[in-house]
């Protein structure tokens, strides 16, 4: 049987990304999300960095479950925004998980600012924690930028509104698979499935 | 007769503030804002720095205008969000000018923050340009931090989240002379008051 491990979010699309990308890693788990633990603690992500917050929530549920955890923690990180939405990218717009009112909002906040100025970065903080074993952390990025209007389906948060590098269209207008290739969460998970693969019975 | 010195704004706050604090340095003109002149352009800030944002609007006005123009940019710096909202402050929730919803959109963004990461400051680039001279900017800080609610209502924009540094009130409970003697606004302006004085007839 697949050990099983928790994904310490209660985001069912980050729940499918993360699958989808571990197991093109060929890591051989049974990955759920905190859907199956009804009694696991919210975490409040009091961390000031991706790393901190990644671990914050790994450690915590894997505390709480007694199970491998892995979490992640990203964001968008906009060139002219200093580096915001950042950690507060889930709830920029002043709501947890409204994605279409934090991209609306972005897009509002820098209506002013000439294309050549809006280049922003995908970044995703990978962590992994055991109960009584190591911790660990990667991270992963995706440099481009951001759009004037939403465009695309596919994926979730910010997808809509950002263009990679060497990209005409945005993250949302690609397939998932090509997506992972280059994507944050892609290039974070498979490090982290490094470390996962080494260290599970 | 005084002078004449546009005050590149339409806030009538602002107007009100900077008025007081050139009129206690001692600087006799006759400052009006942009309400005086209807036909004057809006001025995209597409600048990316306070300094560059004010200087863009002194130009602006004072090519429009024929006078002396001054203009200020200015805004909260939030450590937390990389200096943000920064140059984006007065329409940091997406419409421009709407106080309430702004300062409570920084409040929610930083709601998980602790205490002792919530340092902030306030920032002012103050500019002048008459057509045909140079053009200066000089720049006023206030180091403060912020707080879980709004508190008082003097001051406008952010003032009833700020606390300065040595203080235990917000810039909107302090009396308008208390906050000028300390303010990002009064030490910018003050500044300015010395060029602008050395070169009006």
């Amino acid at each position: 049987m697949s050990p099983r491990v928790v994904l310490a979010t209660r985001n069912a699309h980050k729940v499918v990304e993360v699958r989808r990308i571990l197991s093109e890693s060929g890591l051989d788990i049974d990955l759920v999300g905190l859907d199956a633990f009804p009694d696991a603690p919210d975490v409040a992500e009091t961390g000031l960095t991706f790393e901190e917050n990644a671990l914050l929530k790994a450690r915590t549920i894997a505390a709480a479950t007694g199970l491998a955890a892995i979490a992640d923690d990203s964001g968008l990180t906009v060139d002219v925004l200093g580096g915001m939405p950042g950690i507060f990218s889930a709830r920029w717009a002043g709501q947890h998980g409204d994605d279409a009112a934090n991209l609306r909002l972005v897009l509002a906040q820098i209506a002013d600012i000439a294309d050549v100025d809006r280049g922003a970065a995908f970044v995703c903080a990978a962590a992994v924690a055991r109960p009584g074993a190591d911790e660990h952390v990667v991270r992963g990025e995706l440099r481009g930028r951001l759009t004037r209007e939403p465009r695309g389906t596919n994926g979730f948060g910010y997808d809509p509104i950002f263009v990679p590098d060497a990209e005409t269209r945005t993250t949302a207008e690609m397939e998932p698979h090509e997506k992972d290739a280059i994507s944050h969460r892609g290039v974070a998970f498979r490090a982290l499935a490094q470390h996962l693969g080494a260290s599970l019975p």
